[in-house]
């Protein structure tokens, strides 16, 4: 059995005081790699003549390594700890979004324009013409994010408030990439009916519908029941954001190693869940030969249904030309398993069901896990597309769009699946895509 | 029968070339006021050595009159017209609000905090203490504004939608005034049950709950159950906004007139809709004798439910030390049914009961109308100071004090009943005021 490889995931922000002198900070990082953690940002807040200040943010295993870290930087670098401040619950302090007026109100003028008397005539109009409300009011520059949180990350069932710091996530996303305005709805049922019908009477406050962290299966009856009940893009981002991603990362690895003809590609889709799925429908829409793992009954029916084939672990992973891994299992994947020239993306979070550096040094012609396969490329320019255009769906050609796109900007030279969410161009390039797309329909 | 003294109040933006010389600008106003508009900002674009170009905002009864005020300008004045804006729909353009992050999020490294996968520490820490969602959250923040739009203004069933140019409004008023994020919901159903299970379901979202513009009874049902369900403020704006707007205008208008003894003060409301019964029953609460008038059965029974009493429009009118009236019935009260010393309150809009130089020229001693009794006043400072405090409800007593607080900042040298909501210290005074009423619980 391979030895799961975890990385530190838990960021920490030391504030040192180091020599100023060549070679200093070096020795300081190499400590604190040797003690398993992994440096990030790294802030230079003084320089003096003979020490300077920095602030940085490391990444260890366990909040309890701080102690450990400490001692080992204060006895064996160069370097002194001033202090240890655990930055993420700081970063969430006060939530991080906010309902911001982007009107002029600075006095009476303003309020009989904005508010009444004037605002009863823009009642009117849209009351009128029901299409004048895309012109003066901001439903449909605004994003629904619905979830009850019964699937949120890999913590599972935690309910709708403790699931807040994600939606608010994703609003920042949106905002941050493609400006939209993103609004969290915590409901606050587990039954998929009751849920079905609350997004559906609160849904003319919002231009686009995002389903978020709901567990399986319900996501999938409260999905297809809402993009049957409205008239609006519906998205269930475990699926499909995922899946678009996904798919841009197997366009990058087929176009690296020199692969062509679609028909001829077998992925096999290990993992039959929300993102499994969703990553198994879009590679069977895109033409791909597609057999799902799956012990599930259930599961196994679903990616009958759509199409696809179903596999046994052991064969299937070796017949395939591209293996993904969504199950949530370390470890799953033995390097015996593995074919050389494979591409292997083994998605699952904070462990893969095998490491990269493992599936490489099996043969995989290229790997990547799911640090790599961030849904933030997908769902913002997708969504801002969709509404821009005022589409009524959001289809699995859109989804296409989005992931060549995204596929096209990740640089070859270093074989990088797909680029950074933080790419200059990326979001603007899967918008623009995306509504190409929509105007060729 | 008194002829209802309708006010313009339709805005356009005019913009005028007059000659640069003492007497111009007054000499356009003249003829702009004797064509019966009024004017409001008057904004200098440019000085020359001979002419000045202005952008002045002109309410107009109707959006007919721009030609002949155009061509009245054009021929009796100095100036000249350039070009006229219906600068309503202008600003209305795009909407009014927007879901903006206040998180720092320039980098994978500010990802890495504020999303994956330093977010689900956070959401664990919630998980385990849900009060710690107060502190990682913009839930205690955010207040949602709810409504079917089923009365909206003046304008009656207007439905959700072209009801949203109204709750945008309200939610820019919010961020302007005290800061807090409002978020509109529009609730897509009239069964008053739907509506309240729609609202318990996604009150997780919200530290606050605002009902607006949903019509009678069904506001007095909804707003009774979410109170009964729901452990957080919650308030019907219709109601309870305007009664403490209007009790302050009340007890300035007392303390103008010099009399004093709460339990001697007669007031009658003439009009028992959602208003008028909001109105009554605080005015109750704060020790006046309270006569109600309305011709519907249910109407005078709700008045008797809340200890006051039903009287008949003239006697009780012309008996009351204080009369209010929420009726929409213009000119339902005659200049013959008051008495000299009155405090007449007409409400209506956008034309009122009596109006109040009518109501002055009969004898009242001081009168004010819908205009004055702005519910931007109230809420925001309430809610401000009940969220802040984590209150659990709105209590009367909290709009008792929003009162006085509102009241205390009136002018009285110039018998001002209420200050502007732009009066720089209004709201800031309501939120104290209400919060030490809170400490005092």
């Amino acid at each position: 059995m391979n030895a799961p490889t975890n990385l530190p995931e838990i960021d920490v922000v030391f504030t040192i005081l180091s020599p100023h002198r060549p070679g200093a900070l070096g020795a300081l990082l190499t400590v604190i790699g040797e003690e398993g953690a992994i440096v990030g940002d790294v802030k230079t807040l003084y320089i003096g003549k003979t020490r300077s200040k920095r602030e940085i943010t490391i990444s260890l295993m366990s909040i309890d390594d701080v102690d450990r870290l400490r001692a080992a930087i204060n006895t064996r670098s160069p370097a002194q700890v001033l202090t240890v401040t655990d930055v993420v619950f700081d970063r969430h302090r006060g939530g991080k979004i906010a309902s911001r007026t982007t009107a002029q109100l600075e006095g009476v003028n303003d309020m009989r324009l904005i508010y009444t008397p004037g605002v009863a005539r823009v009642c009117l109009e849209i009351a009128d013409k029901p299409e004048s409300a895309r012109d003066y009011t901001s439903i449909p520059h605004t994003v629904g994010i619905f979830t009850n949180g019964t699937r949120v990350l890999g913590l599972g069932d935690i309910g709708p408030v403790a699931s807040m710091p994600v939606m608010e996530g994703k609003a920042a996303i949106y905002d941050r990439f493609v400006g939209l305005s993103a609004v969290p709805v915590l409901i606050d049922t587990k039954d998929p009916d009751e849920f079905i019908d609350t997004v559906v009477r609160v849904a003319p406050t919002f231009g686009g519908i995002h389903l978020e962290d709901i567990r399986v299966p319900d996501c999938f009856k409260i999905e297809d029941e809402l993009i049957r009940r409205l008239d609006k893009p519906v998205m269930h981002d475990d699926q499909h954001g995922t899946a678009t991603v996904t798919l841009a990362a197997v366009l990058s690895a087929l176009r690296i190693i020199g692969k062509t003809g679609v028909d001829s590609v077998k992925v096999t889709q290990v993992g039959l869940g929300a993102a499994g799925i969703g990553i198994a429908r879009l590679m069977l829409h895109y033409g791909f030969r597609v057999t799902g793992v799956d012990p599930l009954p259930e599961a196994q029916q679903r990616i009958l249904d759509s199409g696809g084939q179903v596999g046994e672990l052991g064969t299937a992973t070796s017949e395939a030309d591209v293996v993904v891994a969504t199950t949530g299992v370390v470890g799953l994947i033995t390097p015996e398993m593995i074919r050389p020239g494979q591409i292997i993306l083994a998605l699952s979070n904070p462990a893969a069901e095998i490491s990269v550096n493992d599936a490489i040094n099996a043969g995989a012609a290229l790997a990547g896990d799911g640090r790599v396969i961030n849904n933030a490329l997908a769902f913002p320019g997708l969504f801002k597309a969709a509404m821009d255009m005022g589409a009524k769906a959001i289809t699995p050609d859109m989804k296409v769009a989005a992931a060549e796109a995204i596929s096209e900007l990740s640089d070859p030279a270093s074989d990088e699946l797909v680029p950074s969410p933080f790419h200059p161009d990326v979001h603007e390039h899967v918008m623009l895509r995306v509504k190409n797309q929509l105007e060729t329909v």
